[in-house]
């Protein structure tokens, strides 16, 4: 049975595991994407990447991720909008269409939310020439806001679409994450009003209990409550038809070799999308 | 050093302490105010609680809680608007002016979000009546979006005060909690439109790593970090003025003794809150 043309795995599924091995186990099941992890750079360049990806018949969705700019420390601060524009070079070179933008949290002993949500729309500001010069959109990415003081102060997508609205579309857009958003009473409003700011989606589910490692409570599609389908038929109403990544965090899961993660994966896939293959969101 | 008139104990803080300790402790300590929780109703009926309250010159600022309405099975949703309605003569018997109100989570296996939000709507609907009978205001109390499936379909103070609005403000109000509301980008606009809708003010602070029952994270004022003067100060520039209930959910706490808690509870009042006692939150 086919795999969805629109299926792309998040590396972060797969996290402890060498990018060459998930390019060939993909490329086995038939995956067609799969959204790198700057991770894979320290042992290929983004090029050897690109290329390990493509004898695969494998393109990139997107590259994971920079940000991290809500530091009020000037040096702090320089240090990761030069790491965002590194990470953009290597979005180019990789050939991803997105970088993956988080925003960051509070400095330790802050309790500054509004200065640190200032900061954002500032260091985009500042991001932007390099993205337009590259030809690689920041993808700003609310996180759950479990996640507000450690990860992102921005944690719902109207305000991820509100920090890209001054921007043009190719340089800034948003990223749509089941996990984060489901919850959010003004999600299907917000889709709607993003649009073509949409640039990346990525699936997982919501399920109780956390595990003790609170970051890696992202479960496999199925596993928890979120609708997924009415999600993704929301997400395609507003316009978004690229690839949807797979991205689990799962430390279970990981430890399991690749082959079997991709064939979970896909299972998981099936199971809440049915087994159409043209968009992957069919009614089968 | 007087305590501020505004701060009450919710029942929460001390939990596994009898109410009679709690009142007499929070006597000695010149604590005016206690958040009652319907466990102290297993072992005293409300009036004997009222006279608890009263001998030790307290008086009760909320009675907690009621809701759990979104049950899709007629049988569940029929038995939570009895207990609701249940619970509104006890805070009514109690003194109580405000009952607070959870709306609850997915049924389990259940991912119809859309349809258990529609559900609590209609049981205010229905409980509006019987709240107007009583003279007891529903606090529709949002929480924080990590208890979306298991607790609270409501997640946001947007979402609370939009589920008020058709009613009059004397049966429906919301509460304002800092744990379940710090994060939203929306909070400063909410709570300028909830003005007269708001009910009642719960402090606490959220910090991680998050304890493994994710429900008992409530830390105290000062440990985490939410910037308590802010929220305070736009709660009361929003027009609230009535108590302050500190409601902590932290198992390490709540084994201590009743007046080893209240100190503590005090002390953390001062730390965040300043020691004018005028309205509990001077700039001292």
């Amino acid at each position: 049975m086919a795999v969805s043309p629109r299926l792309s795995l998040n590396q972060a599924t797969v996290r402890g595991h060498a990018i060459d091995e998930v390019a060939r186990a993909c490329g086995r099941a038939g995956v067609r994407y799969v959204g790198v992890r700057r991770e894979a750079f320290e042992k290929y360049a983004p090029r050897e990447v690109a290329n390990l990806l493509a004898e695969n018949g494998i393109g990139p969705s997107s590259l994971c991720r920079a940000g991290f700019v809500t530091s009020a420390d000037p040096a702090r601060r320089a240090a990761a909008l030069d790491e965002a524009r590194w990470a953009l070079d290597e979005a180019a070179e990789l050939g991803a269409p997105v970088l993956v933008f988080v925003a960051g949290g509070l400095d330790v002993g802050s309790r500054d939310l509004d200065g640190a949500r200032r900061r954002v729309a500032d260091a985009l500001h500042e991001l932007v020439p390099h993205a337009l010069d590259t030809g690689v959109r920041l993808g700003v990415e609310p996180l759950h806001p479990l996640f507000c003081s450690d990860r992102s102060v921005v944690v719902t997508l109207g305000q991820a679409a509100e920090l890209a609205r001054p921007h043009p579309r190719q340089a800034v857009g948003v990223v749509v994450d089941a996990y984060a958003t489901w919850w959010d009473p003004s999600l299907a409003e917000s889709l709607c009003d993003a649009r073509e700011r949409i640039c990346a989606f990525q699936v997982d589910d919501f399920a109780l209990p956390l595990p003790p490692e609170h970051l890696n409570g992202r479960a496999l599609m199925g596993e928890g409550c979120i609708d997924l389908r009415l999600l993704a038929s929301r997400v395609a109403a507003a316009g978004y038809t690229g690839p949807v990544e797979v991205e689990v965090f799962d430390e279970e899961l990981r430890r399991q070799p690749v082959d079997a993660i991709v064939g979970r994966v896909v299972d998981s896939w099936r199971s809440v999308f049915g087994d159409v293959c043209g968009d992957g969101f069919g009614d089968g």
